[in-house]
């Protein structure tokens, strides 16, 4: 909001900077930011950085006085770097990593490819391409409060025929037990933020979500799901734009609620247990399925340290395990074996 | 042993099958190996069959009396199917898993292609295929003991110009803390294996075992290996399976005797939790690169609880961890990132 007011009368933007509690400085140089703020690759990066930073400090809030995040600012020799903040051992969050990345360079074709999931198709040999985004994975201790996932980003290639520009995205949950009012919270949280901008996001984004976010060898969801989208390039720059601020925005008011209200529910080894096995799941999807992670992996010069704070501290493997019938587990494994429709939208439809 | 004198008899199937102990009635029928003793097909199930019963045997010996294996026998509507057997949670072995399997059916020529590494081609449509192997992950609780993996498979597939068989295979070591008498003896019991039928093998497929079981984001090693083949076809089809024969029968004097010296080596929480981190680097070598669990798990109707037991019950991230400089996990990182030539091999050959 500040930078928004500030940006109408083109301040300094050493005094936007400071205005925020930024975890470090800008990747890109403020004499940069400065002479382009209408670019979107500068409101890109002041977002996720403005992101970064709110949502690092409202988990320290839940968190004890001494667990504070971990930051590295680190640079690519080919053009860019990142931000990556890491809380780890805390009594609230097992392992909770926030990163940004703001990075620029060239890449063959078939690469860019692979960044767009439906493709335009683009010409030339190696091609000038931006990325920015954000992206953050939060496990919890207490397994009564979900892990969350959401990451947002920002792409422009250059081919001959000139710029190409989309957004990506989305915000999605794992819980360990099964709260359909936490389910329904985060959901509706999730589908406000849409809303405002273009009534058939939601839904459509939400089963997109859905899709994507499946361990196929296993035939199950690896949880209950939000929103997930990308190639987002309508109805212009600046809506999209708006669209992804309005997710990013909606992170803290989806989770920060849930942490609150289960982080001291009271809990066991059998709880812990069920917990660490879902986390091996956890590890299944983001491992074998996960393009973001393995584009990130298979990147020259990747910083795995950054791509892998997705993996939770600890997680487990047993053979054959199958929770009992009438059980908790077994509640939340319906669940990810048939995704339900949180806000009864298609429900609704169908009756109207 | 006793199977040859038995088949150069041509003896009751059933007779050679009661002088074994294996661990579950064959996957083919009794009636179908009696008529095919000279079949390759019939002799690589009998193996593998051997091979898992005296390795289980063999590990069980070395735990707790109540400890054993749990025996899963299961098929494929397809065709064939496998014997999975499991010891978890024991004293001394954390999880232990050793499987056959023996399939057939059709596949699509690009799926039989990716079976090998440097492809022949294939001719046809949908190839009607065989394939046979054992394999198994010992993830021991010490972490003074070291994991061990071995794998051997035969292959036939059926194109145009007829049956084209292969064998492939290997057994390599994992550590936590390195022992370098451990790491020669290993070597060397691999290589005794090897030189019985070629004396250029051994140090042919140490260096694609180094080179297969790489991290490769983390440029490092997933072992101190051992040996690693694919496309085994020569010099005819008898002597490539009496050697695949022997680097089986080398599994247990490579391993055996480094559980018995190790396992009651003392060991606290610092020991414990490195090695659990390494376990997360095995976790990730098996779900990012290795080829024979993504095949299994992109195969229709896979048996994923069979292909999945390789990974460790537990395992871990830490954010940037690393060991710090003159300690032995640091000693165990320098040969992960630089393969030793154990049996000094190349050393030998550049001073001869």
């Amino acid at each position: 909001m500040a930078y928004k007011q500030h940006k109408a009368n083109k301040v300094e933007m050493k005094e936007i900077l400071q205005l925020k509690n930024y975890m470090a400085d800008p990747i890109t140089p403020i004499s940069h930011l400065e002479k382009t703020q209408d670019d979107m690759k500068t409101q890109m990066e002041l977002l996720i950085m403005r992101i970064q930073s709110e949502f690092c400090r409202a988990l320290e809030k839940e968190e004890d006085e001494e667990a504070k995040f971990q930051v590295d600012r680190w640079t690519r020799r080919e053009g860019g770097g990142g931000i990556t903040c890491v809380l780890q051992d805390g009594r609230v969050f097992e392992k909770a990593g926030v990163n940004i990345s703001v990075v620029s360079g060239k890449l063959p074709p078939a690469a860019v490819q692979q960044m767009r999931t439906r493709g335009k198709s683009f010409d030339g040999q190696e091609l000038p391409f931006f990325a920015a985004g954000v992206s953050a994975v939060i496990h919890p201790r207490n397994p009564m409060v979900p892990t969350i996932h959401f990451n947002y980003r920002y792409f422009e290639v250059q081919d001959k025929n000139g710029v190409q520009w989309w957004f990506g995205g989305g915000t999605d949950l794992t819980p360990y037990y099964l709260n359909e009012e936490d389910a329904v919270h985060f959901h509706l949280t999730l589908k406000h933020a849409c809303d405002g901008h273009d009534k058939s996001y939601y839904a459509r984004f939400k089963k997109w979500c859905d899709d994507y976010f499946t361990i196929t060898h296993r035939g199950e969801r690896r949880g209950v799901g939000g929103i997930f989208f990308d190639d987002v390039d309508q109805p212009n720059q600046q809506s999209a734009f708006d669209f992804v601020t309005s997710c990013a925005e909606a992170v803290i008011p989806s989770y920060i609620p849930l942490v609150q209200k289960h982080k001291d529910d009271p809990y066991g080894y059998y709880e812990r247990q069920w917990q660490l096995l879902r986390r091996g799941r956890y590890v299944e999807f983001n491992l074998i399925y996960d393009r973001g992670t393995k584009f990130g992996l298979f990147t020259p010069e990747a910083r795995y340290e950054s791509i892998l704070m997705s993996l939770p501290l600890n997680a487990k493997w047993e053979y054959m395990h199958e929770p009992k019938p009438n059980t908790p587990e077994h509640s939340l494994m319906k669940v990810l074996k048939e995704p339900r429709d949180w806000l009864q939208i298609e429900q609704a439809r169908a009756t109207a």
